[in-house]
């Protein structure tokens, strides 16, 4: 049973068909030649699939250790694995130059996350971080904080966390009570305790770097008052600061990812940013880990595509209802059965969707910092900021649902551990709930991303989709033309019903966004069909026929989602509380 | 954090309000006076919640131990409780008075089903069983093997197993090696190795009767050449069978069940029913266990809902966006937010749907033994068959679907062990796989369900849920009839093009069976709705309330299955079985 390997032809072909990235006149992009494209790419996928690949069933078996002094041992393998990252300096690729980074667009760098995530999502949860954390640091903090803290967590010989979460704060972060005093020395003493705190403590590197959400004394209530702070698990001058392990959790999946309890107390740190500014500071760092997340999902459809579809080549069982290609063999493959097949056809009409979706969204983060005119670079910033929302929360629904429909095809073995798909799906799950639930993704979209500018954003993004239907084939642009229309009348109706009653944004909003999304990938099958026009090898013939059936058995969907809007919040809203709980 | 309690009075709703079983003339129906009722599903609520629900937490830390001498040990506390189940005699309510049970109507059994494996199912796996083992044993065994097995069964003094995949034949039975070799003395000696064995061995009773399909000598090949045997751990004689527990599973969850690979080395054991007639006896126990199978889905889907909806309403997180019941509180309940709420109802919509349902099925299967007229009986039973697969897959598909979407209303906690919701989620995820794989269900509703009679049944079915929308409120009688509609035009394409392309009914097959299972729990809305018309207390409007949220958000998914099942089979089928693998 074969496990993962990087799907870079795949990848090259968004890269290069779809995205023409070698044409694109970005800052950085000069590099990308098609031969260093390659180069980098088949390199990252064979990184990963020989130095992480081989780690995934041993993190999910061992887990982390939590040791009586609060130290944490990570699975076996895991600081070797990390030693070798930074030597081969693939975790600096797409970090900034100024500070020691190959500064190589974030359009690469998102692959290699991809690539990462599918090989052993347990271990990238450590490194998984810093790119938000440093772009965090770097956007509100002093020069001499980046100068000291920076570099060294660009180069690998730190990490870093977030620490936002506390027992009774989780999407409610005005909630929060750890407390930042002032130390007079333009430090301040953090006192709290924080929880679901990913690589709290471990045993990869020597110095932990916490970002940590907390109130200064005069804050006010609310989201209004919190602060973020800076706090080094080994303080500058060499010593232990007042940070610490409290316990790691048991969880369903992610092994390998130790989720702490951190304990502050009295530890010191820097303030970044403002004061009572550091829920926009740590927006910054929210955003970058909601597109990793959203990468997250589809990683775990491709590698759940890959077990699923060897095994249904190589298992016999059944035979073929139509023309038999040896009828004298006592059982054919699993994939003579059409319904294995629309499962196998169903993720893969995600995955490959969803991959070109997350590069297109990466290329406009890389034009939302380096485009020539502000108007451009605040264009993609919106398109951007519209839609990781979807990439987060569509992309992990989806990545988890992939995972349960690849487990089917193995049958009773897909629920065995030893087969190593079950474990996809644990690991899958918490994507869904993390960075920000994705009921809480939808309302974003919904209040922040549409209603709050009036749809504008959304309507560029309705205009981008539409224009390139023109010349796409009737089979993929028709069901798009009415997918579109369908999201055109549920914003609408969200709209127009949020003016009287405020319930209807969060009642419409995940349908909405589930809209978005399936619009979105729709949207990336046909740039893709049109990419492969007049070719006629295997390739172009198995994404045409994906393409095809994205358009028959996905893209149906949006017609409910679009009921499910109209609905509106009137019967949601009719029970009591209590007539929820049963009696 | 509460756990689970029995939904006694959901469960009285349907038996006395929408089912009217007391009115019922079937034989046995006489006992069901209401306050008989009324006594035994508060009876059985109270015994699941205080013997069975503390085991499964216990149940999924410890899992099963297999020894060195093949002997297994249940968790902690299994044996005792088991002890307690014959005791009490609730595992006899519903089975052969012939025999030794209560005789009560299987209606009242499936309450008990639910109750069981919404408490422990990994318990209810050993004895789930019973039913329809010795149903098989009543059907084809000769009268020594009946006298000799059957009581001893029924009171739970034995426990019994069916014993079919083998490594490499798990759907396609026809592939199986295992042997039967007469001995001449009316007995044969079995040998070959069995895997996925639920309860081959454990500890519960001192003998396990195993139910084993092997090939007689001169056997044809394939499903036509399989005979069933029954082959006992302990001879009557009190020698030990050959038949031994070489390991058991390590699996995603049901950890409290033993998955054995058993290995039956020359075991003897005996016929039931015709020599290369296997299939057809064990088709009894599998029905039986594919209506468990759908059970188990509603008994996860209510356990998942009881704890989220008790977490909804004391998690305090967020503000309500339109008026705020106490303005200065800090923060409102989850259930102040639509999304929420909507996920709830979703779940809600299920389960009290098809608990309406199943227990409506079972009362059909004691009108298909029981009726006065041979006619009666046979529809009553063609009812049942054509329902059956859509019971298991629509039921496991939606109790899996449902764990997974109240495991996100707790959020974080959601996916921490001690929470008690991943366990659901993961002990719920096999039913879409054992008992046959919802695919092969679906295969089963489309080939031989509709389109071996030309679609005689579905009519019938159709006409069932017509009848009933006539006075039914239109907020859910006309998507109803949308649905009907829809239902017909699929059943309809698939035979249509069933004619030329024998894929096409694979091809719609699982759509199909996902709209037979939309309108077959949309139409006990209906008819609960119908119940509860006139009342206006708190039931009456929950049950109102959430019938139109299944009209509203539920139905109209039937036109994206339609969609789906007029697809056909050709782009399913267009690429070569090589492609779907990545090169």
């Amino acid at each position: 049973m074969s496990g993962w390997s990087a799907p870079t032809r795949d990848t090259l072909f968004v890269l290069n068909d779809v995205l023409n990235v070698s044409e694109c006149d970005l800052p950085g992009y000069d590099m990308l030649d098609a031969e260093t494209v390659q180069a980098v790419v088949e390199g990252m996928g064979r990184f990963c699939g020989e130095v992480l690949a081989p780690l995934n069933p041993v993190s999910d078996a061992q887990g982390c250790t939590r040791h009586a002094d609060g130290s944490v041992t990570t699975p076996e393998g895991f600081t070797d694995a990390y030693a070798q990252l930074v030597e081969s300096g693939w975790n600096t690729l797409a970090a900034s130059a100024e500070y020691g980074g190959q500064g190589m667009p974030h359009v690469l760098g998102t692959v290699l996350e991809e690539y990462m995530n599918s090989a052993c999502a347990s271990f990238m949860m450590y490194p998984g971080i810093v790119g938000g954390a440093t772009s965090t640091i770097i956007s509100a903090g002093t020069d001499e904080l980046k100068d000291m803290y920076v570099p060294r967590i660009i180069s690998g010989e730190w990490l870093a966390t977030m620490a936002l979460t506390e027992g009774h704060a989780g999407t409610d972060l005005g909630l929060m009570r750890t407390k930042a005093e002032p130390q007079g020395d333009g430090m301040y003493a953090i006192s709290g305790e924080k929880i679901f705190i990913s690589g709290g403590e471990h045993d990869l590197t020597e110095n932990i770097v916490h970002l940590v959400l907390a109130r200064l004394p005069d804050a006010p209530a609310g989201s209004r008052g919190i602060s973020l702070f800076l706090v080094p698990k080994i303080m500058p001058d060499g010593t232990r600061n007042s940070v610490s392990c409290a316990s790691i959790e048991h969880k369903m999946g992610l092994n390998g990812s130790a989720t702490c309890v951190m304990n502050f107390d009295g530890a010191k740190g820097w303030l970044l940013g403002q004061e009572h500014g550091g829920l926009a500071a740590m927006f910054i760092m929210m955003n970058a880990a909601r597109l990793a997340v959203g990468v997250q999902g589809l990683a775990h459809a491709e590698h759940a595509y890959q077990r699923a579809s060897a095994y249904a080549l190589e298992r016999k069982q059944g035979r073929a209802m139509g023309k038999r290609s040896d009828p004298s063999a006592p059982a054919d493959s699993l994939l003579v059965h059409p319904d294995v097949r629309r499962m196998l056809l169903d993720v893969r009409g995600f995955a490959e969707g969803f991959r070109a979706l997350v590069l297109w969204t990466a290329m406009e983060i890389d034009r939302a910092h380096g485009a020539a005119t502000p108007e451009e670079r605040q264009e993609a910033d919106a398109l951007v900021s519209f839609l990781t929302p979807v990439i987060k929360a569509y992309g992990s629904d989806c990545g988890f649902e992939s995972a349960v429909a690849m487990q089917q095809v193995l049958g009773g073995h897909g629920y065995v551990k030893e087969w190593g798909m079950e474990q996809i799906v644990r690991d899958a799950r918490i994507a869904m709930i993390y960075e920000g639930a994705n009921g809480v993704q939808a309302l974003d979209l919904a209040g922040r991303k549409l209603a709050k500018d009036g749809g504008q954003v959304a309507m560029r993004f309705a205009a981008l989709v539409e224009a390139d239907l023109a010349g796409a084939p009737a089979c993929i642009a028709d069901p798009m033309r009415a997918a579109l229309a369908d999201a055109s009348a549920s914003a609408q109706a969200m709209l127009g019903q949020a003016a009287e009653d405020p319930n209807a944004l969060g009642a419409g909003s995940y349908a909405f966004m589930q809209l978005i999304g399936l619009l979105a990938v729709g949207w990336m099958w046909v740039r893709m069909v049109k990419a492969v026009e007049g070719r006629d090898d295997d390739f172009a013939a198995a994404k045409r026929v994906t393409a095809r059936h994205y358009a028959e058995n996905a893209l149906p969907l949006t017609a409910s989602l679009r009921s499910r809007v109209q609905a509106g919040a009137d019967n949601l809203m009719a029970l009591p509380e209590e007539a929820f709980v049963r009696s």
